[in-house]
């Protein structure tokens, strides 16, 4: 490998500007060398604007060219599995966005592909990366709360996605849940063993035409006997809403929303603060900086990333269980949804 | 009546000297008469304390009184039905603590002879008084949160209760859930149709033995499609934790602990603010009060109370459904457990 | 003295009400056995909203009406030394309402009095009663912040008191400020050596007339080196503002104005709480009950009020001097006003 | 001009390393050419620690340069003087540290050589570009708390810097409070007519040795009626304090502190957050490339920076006027200490 790690970044949407914006400008060491979009514009379009020379629209000629390290999968979903395979079969380096895929079978395939390789594969958590987040594992790590009997995840967009954009989504579960489903296991080292899921279109009824939900509740229970909440809307109206509270035999923990300013006013009608950091791009704008920064730091020294195929798997697996639950309406067992 | 409303407390224990410190020193108009417990050191004890000339150890000889116009009953749970019945014979208005019984068809019987007795019957639901969450419920009916489509309800107590008492207090979800049952109903004005919950010994394994739980999490569905979380520990170490959170189309009102203090400390490792009112006498004092004086306010001006039997029953409903769920884990529906 | 302490109460307007709300109704074993008022429909009015049967229109009358244990003196300050002169002469205890007067000589004269009849004397400093203001003094005496190096303290009325009223009020320094300065020496338990106040007439030129101001900086030195700063406005839109900042050597502590609500809000364009507890009626409530509590024990018990005569006294001097000070623009020092 | 600024970085101390971090890391477009220190060792080792070429002991020679475009002046006050003469004299634009130097007759001199030459001159004035601060001033601008009554500045450094550098630091109010001049001119947009400063020895009685002071409380009147106050302290234990609080006739605006991280903790003892950001070079990061930002734009387009000379010597200007107050213990007009 080159002094500089060379990414060939497959896809130009938004995930793929948060990327290249992380990677590329703000990550030392690390450069986007090509961007690939199936649409040509969208490839030339964001190259021009990180000043990037090369673009491509096949993701196998990305893959397949000497000069690129790794590839950064920010692709829709449906496309993850052959690029992986691709990336993996030239020996590239991998960096893929959530959800790994919707068929378990087909991420054992690729994650197979990707053993024999021997390149390293990184699933984008950007969660787990969030100062906060990561504090907060370390506080339970440390006995902080003692032993963790609850957890509460709140995750809730601030608007609702296009509904074509939600219909190609695999899914609440699989499309906003996912995070906080890595981000239980991650926070507790432990893993789920049950599911119920209860899911509303109390945002928008079109979503049910699909089979999917705007609103939904969860409750997991992790082996070692804590009990999860998980909650998700498509819609709300003040804001992007992330939020964690973790209690146990010795206290508690909340993480609580960064807000666009630090400033308080006081009116005639009480006190008012700013909103929060408005989506994903801003708030979760360190986390993604510092997953730009651990990928590169485990391709350049060999180390394995927090956040790998098997995470990716499990949280593809919560979603399906969740799905499932959802769907008939009683509690489900991941063995129950883990087809091999 | 006479001029000042005399009350005939029955139960000299904690939540007797709850009421009778409420209703008797801080509601005007309105005093306790009698003081009753079977054991007549505690009821000559707490007379005292509050200069009551009165006692008894007989709850018969209070309903029989005929200076007492209403009565109180503070008792434990397995009392309430036979107090209730013989108060409302004795044309005594019921102020009767939670949960009004633990069996349906004991609770429509009683309810019965109050009806035909013709006497005012009002449910403690202390919650629904405090200055707090009635104005949440204000704030919801008056659409300042939009169609309301998830609400979140968290009740932990400080310390676990002597074993010796949860045995008999008719489990967790009838005895320290059934707040947060009534207090969905009342937010939303609404009633749930479907409800899992889901129970874990975390706090004390000894619980397990009589088929309770210390750490619940629960989700119920209303009518309307708002989903409500429920969760309650019987131990948080930092103290009695009462939080609600209602989440809307149009935004989100959270209501918050009350601290001890007003004050912020700051020091070498950061900020400190003191610990939140450390029980139910403490945080509900006011809702207490308000409650004596809406008893007060009913009883003279013929009034409807606010919770009253039926208000009752629906919490008991929610419980046994919620018992239930936690014991067969599935969700269960209120018409499932409705024995009339 | 009777069993019940019988208060004569002596002024029935605000302040007046204040008191008898917190005295009659609130604090067990005192009630106001006369309602005085040069208005006689005042006196008579305010009675009538209590239940006391007595009322009068001369205050030497109270002072001589041998059912009254103590006189509060809740009239125009002109009017405080003749009264506590001739309750004292009269035998009654004494409460008196800030200031104690404007002239020192005066108030020289009259605590020569009461010391003579051996009454108690107590000058009603609210702001000491208040819980937080309690336990910021406790914390402060026990080294919780060191050695006090700093402090601060804001004072701001919600709105402009009518001209009619600053006109006779003593001017800001006397009327609102002195709140603070005998809340410095209270919680520094040490004395002013020197003052610097500055004035300006931002809300209301016309308060330049009659040469007050109504917005107001200090800094105060006092003898063990701490600093001590105060401002004060005489109109704050979103609120009755009352925060104290203690900040020494190992530390700060802060207290917050005290909100009507625990709500917390979130809407599209942030997040909103509820103003600030609305005047010094609702925000010292607790503080009003607090002082009559002590007001009357002292009087029981033969204790010496924790707020006396020379309490009242350093107040104004305190007063005296910033007037000096803002009218010379100059730090003055105690004993450059301090007539005897 | 190349198409990358070059910087010739005077200075490798501490502040020196703060701007090369904003600058050369952060900052698109703009990097340091050169390290200068009269201590070959530190210009040696920050350069490497950047990557920077070339190196040198002798300011002349970066100015010579011709290479470089700008200089940075991150040296000790004594040197600015002759340091801006000569990078004007050479045509190089100049970024210069607080303060801009202690005598008004220098400061003349050399803003006139700087004006004669054309070049452009920014005072690196970094509490002006600090997101909240700039938020501020825009809001105070709009009218959002309507006229400017009162503002208060807080500033307290987390440690007591070593005396060695606090003798040459000019002083508490030129070294630290200086800051908080230049923040009131900017927020206000006004000019101050009169200041009185009060200083103590609380932090080390040593200070007072060469006549300067750790605890300092000043009042500011601006030329509109607008009262300042500031208040610094050379030690706040619990962190570096920084606050501002804007009160106006139609409301307040505070900032605040911003924290390490996002938790809150909850324990027996209460609600724990975690402290400040350490100190001036994390909490102002954003601030600093902002600052380092702005001052390419401008030159690289020719605008004239948002802090210049003539800010630079009315903070030295006020600085010099609060000494003499806490000297002679009265209020000092700024004319007085305005020699030309």
């Amino acid at each position: 490998m080159s002094q500089e790690m060379k990414i060939g970044l497959i896809g130009a949407g938004r995930i793929g500007r948060v990327h290249i914006a992380a990677m590329h400008r703000d990550v030392p060491g690390v450069s986007v060398g090509v961007v690939c979009d199936l649409v040509e514009e969208k490839a030339t379009g964001l190259a021009a604007e990180y000043g990037v020379a090369k673009t491509a629209v096949s993701y196998r000629e990305v893959c397949a060219d000497p000069t690129v390290d790794a590839i950064a999968v920010c692709t829709n979903t449906e496309s993850h599995i052959e690029i992986i395979e691709c990336a993996a079969r030239y020996g590239k380096h991998i960096f893929c966005e959530k959800p790994l895929a919707l068929s378990l079978p087909d991420i054992d395939r690729a994650l197979a592909v990707v053993k024999e390789s021997g390149v390293l594969f990184m699933l984008a958590f950007n969660h787990r990366y969030d100062p906060g987040n990561t504090r907060l594992k370390q506080d339970i790590a440390a006995g902080v709360i003692g032993r963790p009997e609850m957890v509460f995840i709140t995750g809730r967009d601030p608007s609702l996605q296009p509904l074509d954009y939600l219909k190609t989504s695999g899914g609440i579960f699989l499309d906003t849940v996912i995070h906080d489903f890595d981000c239980s296991r991650y926070l507790l080292d432990d893993e789920p063993e049950e599911i119920y899921a209860r899911g509303e279109c109390n945002v928008d009824p079109a979503i049910a035409s699909f089979g999917d939900y705007d609103t939904v509740m969860l409750i997991a229970r992790f082996k070692n006997g804590t009990l999860v909440h998980y909650n998700n809307s498509r819609r709300a109206v003040y804001g992007f809403d992330q939020r964690i509270e973790a209690f146990g035999s010795k206290g508690k923990i909340e993480t609580s929303n960064i807000l666009e300013t630090n400033l308080t006013y006081a009116h005639v009608d009480g006190y008012h603060r700013p909103p929060n950091l408005n989506f994903f791009m801003d708030r979760y704008v360190q986390a993604y900086r510092e997953e730009g920064r651990i990928f590169a730091d485990c391709v350049k020294n060999g180390r394995t990333p927090p956040s790998g195929g098997f995470d990716g798997r499990q949280a593809v697996l919560m979603g399906l269980a969740a799905k499932k639950s959802a769907a008939e309406n009683r509690p489900v067992r991941l063995e129950e949804v883990d087809i091999r």
